[in-house]
């Protein structure tokens, strides 16, 4: 594990942030549309926008982290090639001492993926996206 | 503006946190010896430590942003190639909305930065930093 694939900022309102960060520069070729979840094209990572309560519930849909009291809001994600691969950088941040907070299962967009908690208290998201692709860095090419 | 730079993220015990991003894979030359700051190589980003109290006086000095109510403990930087660029990245954020937590003006290690907080109360820095090159993608190389 040697890289953060994916910065997602969860947000209030999503059209208020989608429309701040197109004004900054931030690429996309998507206008607004009421779309559930947003990437933006950068050098090196992804700067994703995604409602701040369903990413609370994306963590543990039956008993999402409580916003006011540790979860910042941000989370970083770590995406590999195969489902195998999850398991063991989940395996390996539990070794290390992570607390798990979500054991890698198939996720309702198609993937596999699960979370951990560092010693400070972020979270990480290790995710395999069989639509994704990877270029020869190791980045996301969408 | 089209990328995060830097992802660092404020630690509570840093050789803690050190050990256990450097066990899951993180890429550093460095032994743990007492210094007051780490980057990790990464794919696309660069992932720091720096003590979390430290994180929010770089903010803000004399008034560094109270840990529980809001700061999240992530900021996001946003490097560029001279003094000039950070100043229009500032006023192009503000001019769009964001709160300047810092004006931009030279810093102590030797370069010259701002923060603004985004919709959502989280912080990026804008940074010129002399002794930091980028590549030809725009990524850093240190």
């Amino acid at each position: 594990m040697n890289k953060a694939s994916v910065i997602c900022i969860g947000v209030k309102n999503m059209e208020e942030s989608f429309n701040f960060y197109k004004k900054l520069g931030f690429s996309t070729k998507e206008e607004w549309n009421n779309q559930p979840v947003v990437f933006f094209d950068t050098v090196g990572t992804k700067l994703e926008l995604y409602p701040l309560d369903l990413l609370a519930k994306d963590i543990d849909e039956t008993n999402p982290p409580k916003i006011t009291t540790g979860f910042s809001g941000i989370t970083l994600a770590h995406n590999v090639a195969s489902e195998k691969e999850v398991d063991e950088v989940i395996e390996l941040a539990r070794k290390n001492g992570a607390t798990i907070a979500k054991e890698p299962k198939k996720v309702f967009w198609g993937g596999y993926s699960g979370y951990f908690v560092d010693p400070n208290g972020y979270y990480w998201e290790v995710a395999y996206n069989p639509g994704w692709k990877f270029d020869e860095t190791g980045l996301i090419v969408f």
